[in-house]
């Protein structure tokens, strides 16, 4: 009997690149649970949102990262390493998908910008069930120690449960030590936006460019948000859908209709 | 009294480019209805999905392309173009951001890796009424003509509309002359998907690379899709939503909590 080929295979990738500490942290936590896949980005995709590489070609080599696990790292984007991973990687479609662990949060509307997430939006739409993870300290010297041990108890607990066919879940795990941790709390996204304000400067040829800065505005005064949640120390888990019909206002231009004939 | 600055400021972009024959479309279907201002990025950036640019500045220069229509070319993505518009081009928040004319289908699925809604979902986060608008033909060559006729009476009937704070619309129209279209449906986005196949090539220095390919398969049946309205030769309208909660998969995961302690 060959019990490795019933072990579940899980797919891991991020944003961060493949040698991001996120992402170390996230393979180390699950890898007693199944046979561990890793294909990355090749370097830091941040704010790729759900890019795809359409315009040139795409490179993919194996790298040597964690004794036993195959890697992969590609030069392309989040959502690309995914495609590639189904298409040209993995002998069957895998079990799980698990993008991250982010470093910096990806709560509220950063879910759309997120490149974390668009890795586990687009193995969701290949009906690969999928959790994006990401740690609220944007420092490369963050301490994942709280986030590794929540991580290893929530897969193998998502192993085990049935799942619908798209389930995709967005978890943020707050910067505090693994006791301060209040729970984990099933969330809505909050609304909230960034309030830009773009640094104007000139170059040294006297040409004006600018940097996109701007302050993270909470506009959600819900106390079942995934913001409340991590402000309250607790881990935040939305689920995310991939039809992203306004189905309120479908309803609300249905009962007026301005374009009837 | 200045009746011009009564006159609704309508905000353009696309993710073609500037010089896109979409967009000067677009510009030529709705300048008599309002002050026009054009911010769009200086190549093409299709395939972006909501990308952002962090990591590296932004340049931005008035370009002449419309004479009496205030334009401005971009170096980065289409929702770094209304995030500049906002905060740097425009003295107030416009009445309506318009996106397009894509050179191809944003149905189904596509709305996710779609640089032309990103930028029109940019401008719903900011509260900025929005719609974009796709021709399902890809060529360069594509006619606009149908299509100049028909956005030209819907964003008439949509500055006139009261609409709520994150209106936002994703609007498709199908590659036949004006006189077959059967329609403008309200639909739900079909749930449909890619099946990649990475064309690997050899370069030559014997390295392997890949170039995304893939086939776009309907996965749906029903008849209430934007997919199906397209095949039936119906103008799509699909109201986006900016909150990208799964509320089904939210309840039932709320109804049978996994990580109750």
């Amino acid at each position: 009997m060959n019990t490795a080929a019933e072990r579940p295979i899980i797919l891991i990738t991020n944003d961060d690149g493949i040698t991001a500490p996120g992402i170390r942290a996230l393979v180390e936590a699950v890898q007693h649970l199944g046979e561990v896949v890793v294909v990355a980005p090749d370097k830091p995709q941040s704010g790729m949102g759900h890019a795809i590489t359409i315009g040139h070609p795409l490179r993919m080599n194996k790298v040597h990262m964690w004794p036993g696990i195959q890697s992969w790292q590609v030069s392309g984007t989040p959502a690309d390493c995914v495609k590639l991973a189904v298409d040209k990687v993995l002998h069957r479609k895998p079990d799980l998908c698990l993008s991250g662990i982010n470093h910096g949060a990806n709560h509220a509307i950063n879910v759309i910008y997120s490149g974390t997430m668009s890795a586990a939006m687009e193995a969701a739409i290949e009906g690969i069930p999928s959790v994006g993870f990401s740690l609220c300290d944007y420092s490369m010297e963050a301490d994942f120690s709280a986030s590794k041990q929540l991580i290893s108890s929530m897969v193998e607990k998502i192993l085990g449960m049935e799942k619908e066919k798209h389930f995709l879940l967005n978890v943020n795990i707050p910067n505090v030590a693994a006791e301060l941790i209040a729970g984990i709390k099933l969330c809505r996204q909050a609304y909230a936006k960034y309030e830009e304000d773009f640094d104007e400067r000139t170059d040294p040829h006297g040409r004006r460019y600018y940097w996109l800065t701007g302050e993270f505005v909470n506009k959600d005064e819900g106390t079942d948000t995934d913001v409340w949640a991590l402000d309250h120390h607790y881990v935040s888990v939305v689920p995310i859908a991939i039809d992203f019909t306004n189905y309120h206002l479908k309803q609300q231009l249905s009962d007026n209709w301005p374009w009837a004939s």
